[in-house]
């Protein structure tokens, strides 16, 4: 009886191998041989599954976009658009240290996507998506509250909007105080305090807590 | 007669040199030898200035931190409180290519800070001497224009106090607009615009759009 090979449980095997060695040497000292060695496995199994290190490479940022999609996802049933705002605007903050070794890798394939276009598509790919769903969520938590607090518009604004504007400022708020947590110049609890006062100056305030 | 030898000039040449290596192979392909290359330069030359790889790393941190901070003091004689914090926050945003690669090599030293404390505490430096810079200017650019437009408290607040973390706000959200025009999901006036909504909507509208 032939044993039963689970192929993506072992790709995801091959990208962890992949991480750990951009974590530790970078991504420009990544070759079949340096994954091999982090994975325990032969490197014709690598190569079974990726046909270069290309291929590898980019599988590993499409895995790190994934991810952090999943972890976004398990914002609790029943929660309502505020809720799951704070979520996705709280996502990138590393709250332990193997999260931090996450976004160091986060980082390095930013650096690399500069002169990668192909990285470049999958990064801005999902952070296209992440604006959208920000931009709505903001809408629909401003409707439920009956209108902003600080008397913007609400509801009528489409692309280009103040809305919009204002959920890309959100998003990219949790990115640069992640990035502040990662090299250690401040606190993911005063991270998170700081969003916490920003949604409650745009009167949205309390979404957060239930998650701090 | 010898020559008149410009040392500073000479070691500013290598740390270039240094950092079209660290866009180009990464900041673990970095050696002696491919720094003289790319600088033209004998390896000689380097170690006279340089004791070893990590010293000549280290000074490229200190030197792009440096970079960023002359750049934030060319702000015009006469500014306000108001328009030095615009400056101060919108400094990280890439506004030409040659600055978009100054950017990915400072995410390559972001990303390698997490396993090199020496580079983290450089980094953690600047972060902090920047906080301390905007939420000075945020009080007295409230103070001038007599008190927040928000209701928000002011003056009197101390270390971790809102000003402080709205400072902090307004500086991890340049970095995180700087992170997408880096990659190409905004552009740099789109990132500036999300910029004034965000200092109008904080009371201190028009600082930024002389500079714009």
């Amino acid at each position: 009886m032939p044993r039963i090979v689970d192929h993506a449980a072992r790709r995801t095997e091959i990208v962890y191998a992949l991480w750990a060695v951009i974590h530790e040497k970078g991504l420009d000292s990544v070759s079949f041989r340096a994954v091999a060695e982090a994975a325990g496995v032969s490197i014709g199994r690598i190569q079974h599954y990726f046909t270069s290190k290309e291929e590898l490479i980019r599988e590993g940022c499409a895995q790190i976009v994934g991810a952090a999609e999943d972890q976004y996802a398990e914002v609790p049933d029943g929660a309502g658009p505020c809720l799951t705002l704070w979520h996705l605007v709280t996502s990138p903050i590393p709250s332990t240290p193997p999260r931090r070794i996450g976004v160091a890798v986060w980082y390095a394939y930013l650096a690399k996507s500069v002169s990668e276009p192909a990285l470049r598509e999958i990064i801005t790919g999902a952070v296209d998506t992440a604006c959208t769903e920000a931009t709505a969520l903001l809408h629909a938590a401003r409707a439920e509250r009956g209108g902003g607090a600080d008397g913007s518009e609400v509801g009528a604004d489409g692309a280009g909007s103040r809305t919009e504007r204002e959920a890309l400022a959100l998003l990219a708020l949790g990115d640069g105080l992640a990035q502040r947590v990662m090299v250690g110049a401040l606190d993911s609890d005063d991270a998170l305090a700081v969003l916490a006062q920003e949604f409650e100056r745009r009167g949205l305030g309390g979404c957060g807590e239930r998650s701090v």
